[in-house]
């Protein structure tokens, strides 16, 4: 009843904001993300009837996270277990890289939860398992590039990720810039709700997503990487755009984030195809081709020494188990 | 047939953002303004069938304007007149501060050019002729704080501004912080336009100005500063989040901006009731009491030695004419 998972952080180019049911954490639209080699987060799990409550550690500290517990009684009633669970998570990130992610620790804990349970759970099954726990971590039981589709019915049974193949003649890569490597000021789960609740443009966010999500898989179906990448760096401005507009409002931008993304457009000034995206918090991801990464990481490196060239990475897997 | 007259810049706290008709310039919106005493443009204006041309000097330069040109023969039309005009315009404006604005151009050669002609126009004629110029000069005719209605007309006769009462317990004043004297990156009208056309957030945007342009009047009349403040600030953003979700995708903002503004936030939370507003450009101007000037310039000093504390200034006026 013990198993190891590891699962990898994902970056979204077609951003996830907003949720249609805040309990079975159903999106307000579909997004697609690519899966990073570099950021993974390992997690051990064991269901035992001798455990007399749920434990959870990460990086060697007992921690109490509202939301993990919270998700171990999902798995419990879905696993129809009577067990408590002692989970031990490492996450994968540099150190003060701020890149923690909620994506890669839900989907190595769903993994590593099924396979100690004695389950067999599918992809799709895992994926819908994750989402519980955190949105995006549906898109992290996959590898490469993965779309999670918002699904139509109340119960959440249509909403799941699923890997999409990678453009057959481009080599993408992701440069992180670290803009601030400490706790969030604004949570992202807090952010998307005051966004959904009170910011004028949320309709026309989801609508708007919902086209670039179309028009991001016609421009990955036929190589075209310029277009594939003003369609996320403009995703990601629109997302944050709704955020500026909500009451109150707030941001997610800092300085430094602005003089990065103006570092980006200088880069396509001087020829090289390179997009921004940011996710909720100040940090700056930069969508390039392999080719360009060195010289992208050069250019940021002006503004931050914090830089990890990133790749499209591997699946979420069980690396041991009883 | 010469006179010379005075306008004053003003500064939106409810923004003019998108026109429902680029020729006649209507909006999309009404907007609220306040006159600021710093700054202001003296011009004046001499009509006379000697002239062979239109003939326009700012600042003791000879300039080739095309909105000036374009809004002269306007205002010959106007007037029916046949004559040309000679224009001297000097912008009272600190050098180098990169607040030297449209608004206070085109409403005092409005009025100078009116009273050059021989007419009588009452302040409502006045705005009239200056929007045709700038949509926000129709605010710079009157002093204090002004509303541009936008008005229902298709021949924009109902589109023009008024002068509203201060709030009448409330002592305001309005700190420049002058980021980026340089020209802008993104001209105004044509930031305006890119927005209107592509930015699906642009009709939220409108109605939403409309909402906060009530509960401005409201928060007024009741002498209630934080309110005024805070519904200015959110408009202000609610307005820059537009362009970014514009395509292409485009912000007024610099690093700068974003600094002045966490400063803001910090003279809040010290106590301070300051509200920050920016238009199209990076230069963040905040509202605050006059008691409170001081101390905001002091706090933003940190960032910018360009630093102006304004109050509500004079309408324009005619300050001599044959």
């Amino acid at each position: 009843m013990k198993a190891t998972a590891i699962a990898h952080t994902n970056i979204a180019l077609i951003k996830y904001w907003g949720k249609r049911d805040n309990v079975l954490i159903l999106p307000a639209n579909s997004s697609l993300s690519m899966t990073l080699d570099q950021f993974y987060t390992e997690t051990t799990v064991e269901w035992s009837d001798s455990f007399t409550e749920d434990q959870f550690s990460l990086n060697g500290k007992i921690q109490s996270d509202a939301k993990v517990g919270r998700f171990l009684s999902i798995l419990r009633d879905q696993f129809s277990l009577t067990s408590f669970a002692h989970v031990t998570s490492t996450n994968h990130v540099p150190t003060a890289a701020g890149l923690a992610s909620s994506a890669s620790a839900f989907a190595a804990l769903a993994l590593a939860a099924s396979k100690a349970a004695g389950r067999n759970d599918d992809e799709t099954t895992l994926s819908r398992l994750a989402r519980q726990g955190s949105g995006s971590a549906s898109r992290s039981i996959f590898g490469g590039l993965a779309i999670w589709q918002k699904g139509e019915a109340n119960d959440g049974s249509d909403s799941y990720a699923y890997e999409i193949p990678t453009p057959s003649k481009l080599d993408l890569a992701l440069v992180v810039a670290v803009v601030d490597a400490g706790p969030k000021k604004v949570d992202s789960r807090l952010g998307m709700q005051t966004t959904v609740e009170t910011s004028p443009f949320f309709e026309a966010w989801t609508k708007q997503a919902t086209l670039d999500l179309e028009a991001m898989q016609r421009a990955m179906k036929e190589n075209d990487f310029v277009t594939m990448g003003e369609i996320a760096e403009r995703n990601a401005l629109t997302m944050h755009a709704t955020t500026m507009a909500a009451n109150p409002p707030f941001t997610y931008m800092q300085p430094l984030s602005l003089a990065l993304m103006d570092a980006v457009r200088d880069l396509r000034v001087a020829g090289i195809p390179a997009y921004f995206t940011m996710d909720a918090g100040p940090n700056v991801k930069v969508l390039c081709l392999t080719k360009d990464a060195e010289r992208v990481k050069e250019a940021l490196s002006v503004h931050t020494s914090l830089l990890y060239i990133c790749h499209p990475g591997p699946k979420a897997r069980v690396i041991t188990h009883d």
